[in-house]
């Protein structure tokens, strides 16, 4: 563990994967300041409630997105090197978000 | 259905309540930013996806506030106001929380 | 609480609810019993991952069907009669729902 | 497909493997049984409820004990085989159980 709470494995992204995951992020960032501004605006409840639903769809799209690179690249690499402690890494993040 | 999608219905929130819901949206809003900048510093996936599923926990009990809030005012109010068309409405948001 | 683990307040239903939610329940229990038949015959895991998440879409449509049933008749009876205590129950529930 | 409405491929359990998931299983079959009795009993909704999301939970830890077991063997074995089919079902079968 780094003093920034994440180990220092890197992973180098393609331009394109790195603008297509950050494309994704930009519009969930704009969804939760959307989410503020209903606020503001006085929205009733259950409008703000099914935003959140939105995002929550947003953020599990960019997730399976991750996951996939993740698995066509390191796992399968780590794998094919004989190292299998990718697969403990895996389960341990696929339970946090199967929660 | 008003031109922004959601009804006309209209809630008005007590400052202390606003501030409280506005703070976590922030937070949550420094969350999504900094999954940006993961991504900026090649971080790997899987430390990644870990801090996806804490902003997916911070929105989610973001939900529960603002739920709870809704169940304690509109909900109890329209109720007894003889008024159960609300139970619909919150049936139909619960659903795609629950999902 | 009672000696099994939840308090002792009924709730009598219909004949025509009970056996609506009985027979969903059959069908869950059918379902689990065909996992576990599948798991002998040695059917492969993903094809037994597909059918786990089915079996966990119709719980949660049972969880909705019987939600649905509570809010209509105990909350709103109980919030009518001002014992707002429902709400504080109603969302301890529903915390482990959306979990 | 087969007839059954799955594929073909097999996946042989060890004896040990074979005997822990299915007790897992009995177990959520009790528990889905135990659901049908609470029922009968007229018991108090959330009861039912909170029980829902224990059996929830329980398929849940399943699901995740076969997962690991199939990253370990089947997709591990097929990954070395430069069989990288194994990825895209297992992203298809994970899509199903984030939701």
């Amino acid at each position: 563990m780094s003093e920034h709470g994440y180990n220092q494995r890197k992973r180098k992204r393609s331009e394109e994967e790195l603008k297509k995951l950050s494309n994704r992020l930009c519009r969930i960032e704009g969804q939760v300041r959307g989410l503020r501004e209903m606020l503001q605006k006085d929205v009733y409840c259950t409008d703000i409630l099914t935003q959140v639903s939105a995002v929550n769809a947003a953020l599990n799209s960019f997730s399976r997105e991750l996951l996939s690179e993740h698995l066509r690249t390191c796992v399968a690499e780590r794998i094919r090197q004989g190292d299998d402690e990718v697969i403990d890494e895996l389960m341990s993040v696929l339970q946090k978000l199967m929660k």
